[in-house]
């Protein structure tokens, strides 16, 4: 959900050595392509668009080639939204574990006001509609799913630490 | 979601002296008053009967005077199941806080193999269906929207522990 803050598992995977992918570089990318810029009103107009003439895991898919490419033996993808998404990674990439971030909405909300970033909520009714669309594409769906749940409501670093212990983990399931 | 193991929270809060309120039982009463076993699907189809007739947030408009007849200070309610419902709790109970609990598609699905319930499911696809049937009324967005998720998947004293610090953390809350 917007200011869960999951940019703070893509930093200790970085760490770990995992290589990056992001799906919302697929989105921009398609707006490159049709020479429109990349705010979030625009952003958000070709996701739908793409979804409503590829399917529900459109996404998903472009990011294939993507995953593809990279050199690295670990890859984390960052921006899963729906449990179509999910399912379409899953039947590519069968060793996939799927972690989600959860905060509080008070606590995103706090975070959200305070990063002010030009998509960012003015108020908790913007910020309100903003979870409700998230939840409308099926987000929720994706989270009560996922094999992992991260509660990112203590300090840094003790956070970081559960990341890394979950991390730990799914590599060594990858293992056996 | 099914198998999560919410109960672990009601007998936590149990033995900190909460009073319970089970939405489960406002839909057996019905059954009861209407003379129909309560079986899973007669529970189900009651459920989604008085949903279309008395609107999404029903169960939790009966809990009402469940709760207002307990005499223990705190309160448990246990089974929310969409965010309508905890609208309906919050306008009327704003000190109310929201936990969910959390565990992989793969531990639930176990829990339920072992527990064999009348109303446990007997394969992977039936398990799937009933999440999808869970996350249809909206269970997903109530998840995304919780205060605290607890992840069930370590042992049941570390579980333990983690819910008594939650519920200090909630008391502590309605302190101030």
């Amino acid at each position: 959900m917007p200011g869960s803050g999951k940019s703070i598992i893509v930093e200790v995977a970085k760490e770990r050595g995992y290589d990056i992918v992001v799906m919302g570089d697929a989105i921009r990318e398609e707006a490159e392509r049709r020479r429109l810029e990349p705010n979030p009103e625009n952003l958000g107009k070709i996701m739908l668009e793409l979804r409503r003439s590829e399917g529900k895991a459109v996404i998903a898919k472009r990011c294939f080639p993507k995953i593809e490419e990279k050199t690295k033996s670990k890859v984390i993808v960052d921006g899963v939204r729906s449990l179509s998404e999910v399912e379409e990674f899953k039947k590519n990439f069968p060793k996939l574990s799927f972690i989600a971030v959860h905060s509080s909405p008070e606590t995103r909300f706090s975070r959200v006001y305070r990063r002010r970033r030009s998509d960012d909520s003015e108020n908790w009714e913007v910020f309100r509609e903003r979870d409700m669309r998230e939840l409308s594409v099926g987000l929720g769906d994706a989270i009560a799913m996922a094999e992992y749940i991260i509660m990112n409501e203590e300090k840094l670093e003790a956070v970081k630490e559960k990341v890394r212990e979950i991390l730990r983990r799914i590599e060594e399931k990858w293992m056996r």
